[in-house]
């Protein structure tokens, strides 16, 4: 149950595992236009999508190698651990100016206009930033990005097919989704959408040479790659988006957000504060619950006890080791994979005298998922 | 019979299918570890080995980008396409002195020797030249690139586990290999073997950053990796790795040199030109043999009519489309796979009139594997 990788479904499983084809054969090409088709419809868009075969770090790195230049300032906006990446990719390719609010905390609208209005090339930002379990305000953001005519490049990395994600309504020039999160496949493939005004500024030669996106975006034309491509990562990925269609985007989303709410539910009814601060234009994430570790037990003897009991959940990364604890539901996540989360928890809760009764966070968690 | 992406044994595609694990647990590490282990010994090294999720590009700007930064000198060593993608990743990431020979030709040792009199930071070589079929002289190179202090890059991505290659006899610092070749493992991870001599020139931040070879050996040490791999590759990594010491690397190494060696004989009782020109320091090829094409046909005749009968065979690519076609022997490949595509020539050969009975290429084929 952590925020990804998530457990990848049987039928994906055994499309990686068919024999192997030349990526250089039409074959391939078939599968690469398939799933460049139903990607454009899972990022909301009429951009062009290329697939790389990395990480979505490699996405990232694409995304800010492409747009940014020696001298040339790109507004990075963080609260939380993969915010900082940005931070790091930007300050490799070109001059930062990093906006960082408090892990977990909103983004304050005001201080981003001010930073853009200083002039920038590009903003980046997080929209489901997986270390806090907090969504950000991409809406608002790309608001802003078109009035000071700012590249806006988006990490949807956790969040693509699991919280509502409008890659043309709000603007995002790059977005970015990684195969091993809300698609449930295994990890390897980055997904990027990029939009003409973004492909326009693209020049050869910039940023990486294995993430150059000008050349993957130049061989996706002809539905091949520019070097040789994860090709069973591909199979999973075009028998990941059939099984995605098959059950609705919109359906799946819904169900992640059944979920994720009853999580929250279930945190409610067993005190458990949940670790985001939320306003006006941040929500909580359906993809991941991030919750303070409840006073009286220990992030070991939590997360160890329900290991122990057969369920694996996050803990808080750098500064929020030992602090909060989190639960993804993205992916194939269902009822009751959530019912039993949050009942090994509820076990562990009360083996370490945290709570004294079994069953409200259960009960909280399936009332909440059901309305 | 293509050269890489090459047919994936049935116990790699099984062991890839297993179910997914998180990449920071326990169960990952092991895996690497083990993986990392045996690299070592197919890499012939004492040297630190990662693994990049990536295609062996990805290991290619790993070496270049790491070593070579603005206004330093790569002296980039060219007989076909491989080596010119490391003239491109120089030209990136620093200054280029090419030295460019006829694809297919030996190289001209004297020639490396003067260029590097004049002072470079590092060389780079392909060892095994898919593009043409031809192994290089690695050794030569590697006491040249001593003599001068130069940091001696090789791309062993055909070449590991098919042709001898001696990581710390022939002095190379960084080698490079690729998953889909003589492993046969699908594409997707990069191997890359670092001398601590390498090590030492690296530094943090410079050239690409999903490629960044310091940030990889750092996690590395601790059996982690900078950023999500490709955990399924990795299952198949560990299995493709323990099929090969089943096997015994030299006795792999022996049936890919038998069935070139037969791929050769039949070339030559058909009639059937080798394409590359070989000297003293310079071999054919064990994993991929690169035969000129008969007069009398033409590539889609021969290459469509094989593939139509159910074996396909790679062409010439670049200048040498139409001109050349080649045959690929690593991985799993068997005789009788070998057999097969030799018979399907000659039936190719025949019916367009360029031979006149079947039989003689598999006759010399059988003979030359046997022996």
């Amino acid at each position: 149950m952590i925020p990804g990788p998530v457990k990848v479904p049987q039928r994906v499983l055994r499309a990686m595992a068919k024999p192997m084809i030349s990526h250089r054969s039409a074959d391939f090409e078939k599968i690469y236009e398939d799933c460049r088709s139903r990607l454009k419809d899972l990022f909301d868009t009429e951009n062009e999508v290329v697939v790389l075969s990395g990480s979505g770090t490699a996405g990232m790195e694409a995304a800010v190698g492409g747009i940014i230049g020696e001298g040339e300032k790109v507004v990075t906006v963080t609260n939380g651990k993969f915010g900082e990446r940005f931070t790091e990719l930007g300050d490799r390719y070109g001059s930062i100016v990093p906006l960082d609010f408090p892990w977990g905390t909103p983004f304050d609208l005001a201080r981003i206009e001010a930073a853009l209005e200083d002039g920038a090339k590009a903003i980046t930002m997080v929209h489901n930033e997986t270390s806090v379990g907090i969504v950000n305000p991409a809406r608002e953001v790309g608001k802003l990005a078109r009035k000071y005519d700012a590249v806006f490049i988006v990490d949807g990395i956790s969040s693509v097919g699991g919280n509502e994600f409008l890659t043309d309504e709000w603007g995002i020039d790059i977005a970015i989704t990684g195969s091993q999160k809300c698609l449930a496949v295994p990890p390897g493939l980055a997904m990027v959408a990029v939009s003409k005004r973004a492909m326009d500024l693209l020049e050869e030669g910039k940023g990486g040479y294995y993430t150059d996106l000008k050349a993957h975006l130049k061989k996706a034309s002809k539905n091949q790659t520019p070097y040789t491509p994860a090709v069973s990562l591909f199979f999973a990925l075009q028998e990941a988006l059939k099984m995605a269609a098959e059950e609705g985007f919109p359906e799946r989303r819904a169900r992640m957000a059944a979920l994720a709410g009853g999580v929250r539910a279930a945190a409610s009814a067993l005190d458990i504060q949940l670790f985001p601060q939320v306003n006006e234009h941040t929500t909580y994430s359906n993809t991941v619950t991030a919750m303070k570790m409840p006073s009286g037990i220990s992030d070991s003897q939590l997360r160890g006890g329900m290991r122990k009991r057969g369920v694996v959940v996050s803990g808080g990364q750098e500064g929020l080791k030992g602090k909060i604890f989190r639960i993804g539901t993205m992916g194939a996540c269902t009822e009751a994979d959530v019912l039993r989360t949050i009942q090994t928890l509820e076990l562990v809760l009360e083996k370490e005298g945290v709570i004294s009764s079994l069953g409200a966070g259960v009960e909280a968690a399936s009332k909440a998922i059901e309305a």
